[in-house]
């Protein structure tokens, strides 16, 4: 069977179905399915539609509010804590970098919490929404499964925890950077266990500390953060600021949604904008942003290095791709998919009508 | 020659008076004194009193501002831009640190960039100011000379930019992460030089990608960030927020002032400074800090492991160890003290009083 091809508002219209189906208001489905199509057309496939089975699993089981009344319970000028009353975390963080935006935009920086919001996707994707409007993005999550001890120990207490920026440009692509603190997220690895594929050396460790090469025994071992000890300290920070201070959950709180269809994971985020204008001409700003991209564009190349990038451009790359192309959906997951649209009436992905 | 042992007041007092002489005004030589024996105190050795000769050249060369007019020169109610005017980094990062924490305690967040700034110390210093107000501190720094190419470069572009984060707790020890973007910091390399020792594997390259282990063959190599392209990212975005945003040197532009005495680097920083209060009590988000670290502390450990340690924790005991017995100077390190310190005229490490 080969890839199902399919055009973003496709994909989207799809999504919007299927969270439509299960009781979500027609404007916070298309909102999803908005952001979700977004992930798979920016290339960040295991945070796109893949995601639709375990979510609509999730909101059956009742593990998540499909009408919740996201609201602010705390507030300064340049800060708010955003409760999502356990809303799908897609409608919390736009809510939260909408808000953020704006609080920008008279203070100069702001910065946004949630808690009780739930898995949202792709860290880039909140990052990237200041720079519509020529605005820099920092975001912060809670990975929503521990796969990482602190350094030296066994008990999983830590998450894959990503951090990710946007800074806008002139003429070169946006600089986004978007990375788990862990050499690799755990989706990764049940990758390599799907193409039946060992994993290199220095993605996971077993409980003495060896390294663990077969993606099929991932339970016996741990992710390694990146650069040994100052990973795992920036996995702890980000969780810091992320769940802590919003007092979400953190350490041993943190429910595996994977595996857990009906707790409230009570996941948190932050985000933090910056006005360049706050600092300076907006314009020169994002010249002098371009003329870093450019010297390292134009930096001499090691041995079988064909290109130097900059963080965002392979994603940026992927983007044009699938707007012009269309986006692949392998059978497997198109098959997965269609179970879901079948057990919701709806019309499956390969059927559904823009 | 043993080591010299010194009281923080004594050491503080000794660079402070070697500032002076250079032509400081008693304040500012006070702060840096205090300062920089901070930096000793707390086992930052790399940034404290062992720098006191290079600025002491760089200034006698000309290359920094004893005199100052360090100033905010763009402001909105959560941010500014403080124009250092050249002067010592540790007079401009504490001063924007302080204006900070002050726009914290109203907007809940601040973020306050720095340029025309200098090497201002080990980053942790900033970022633990605002821990004594209850708050939490952010610390972004571009590192004084580039030892890094963009991953798959050779130019280089980069520095070893840190990151500083400190969260308050309430009855452990704060939270406090300091760390270089690269594996090792390049001060280690010539520290390993020094002690005539090789470097583990993973430190630095060759030019053709080749792992580079003899600290005496440094300037035909660089350092490896964290993480491989991960830690490349992570650096570039340092010095976006620290250099780029506040219209400081980054990229070609960065002096390395270990080898410059007259240059002006334009070196800029930034901070972040985090009121907690404005999202909830701060007595219940500290709890929730020290609850976190419990649970570190209470992992079960790796083989071989004695104590699982949370970031701050170690820097803290070398803290309580040095205020008790005193601070040890190395006999190499307190003879070039001593060659300064005839050269300016004022009073030996060993001959200073309090």
């Amino acid at each position: 069977m080969s890839d199902l091809i399919v055009s973003p508002a496709q994909l989207s219209a799809f999504i919007c179905a299927t969270f439509s189906a299960v009781g979500l208001p027609e404007a916070d489905a298309h909102t999803v399915g908005t952001l979700m199509a977004e992930a798979d057309v920016q290339g960040s496939d295991g945070h796109g539609v893949i995601r639709v089975p375990v979510y609509i699993r999730r909101i059956l089981g009742g593990a998540v509010n499909v009408t919740p009344n996201i609201r602010v319970v705390e507030e300064r000028a340049a800060t708010a804590l955003v409760d999502g009353d356990n809303g799908m975390g897609h409608l919390v963080m736009k809510r939260a970098t909408e808000l953020a935006i704006e609080k920008a935009r008279t203070c100069g920086v702001a910065w946004v919490g949630s808690r009780f919001s739930n898995h949202a996707g792709p860290a880039s994707l909140y990052a990237r929404m200041p720079l519509a409007h020529d605005m820099v993005g920092l975001y912060f999550a809670v990975g929503n499964a521990n796969h990482l001890p602190p350094w030296g120990g066994l008990d999983m207490l830590l998450s894959t925890n990503p951090i990710a920026v946007a800074f806008p440009t002139h003429k070169e692509t946006p600089v986004v950077l978007d990375m788990a603190t862990t050499v690799a997220a755990y989706g990764k690895v049940k990758a390599k266990a799907m193409m039946g594929q060992m994993m290199p050396e220095g993605w996971m460790v077993d409980r003495q500390g060896q390294p663990l090469l077969d993606p099929n025994r991932r339970d016996e071992g741990f992710l390694l953060p990146i650069g040994g000890y100052k990973g795992y300290g920036l996995s702890m920070i980000v969780g810091l600021f992320a769940g802590t201070l919003n007092g979400a959950a953190m350490g041993k709180e943190v429910v595996d949604f994977n595996n857990d269809d009906t707790s409230v994971t009570n996941t948190g985020q932050a985000i933090c904008v910056i006005d360049p204008s706050a600092f300076g001409d907006v314009q020169a700003f994002k010249l002098r942003v371009d003329k870093l991209v450019q010297e390292i564009h134009a930096s001499e190349r090691m041995p079988g290095v064909e290109q130097v990038w900059v963080p965002g451009e392979q994603s940026h790359l992927k983007r044009l791709h699938n707007l012009k192309h269309g986006i692949s959906i392998p059978s497997s997951l198109t098959h997965e998919l269609d179970t879901v649209a079948h057990q919701l009436g709806v019309p499956t992905l390969a059927h559904t009508t823009v």
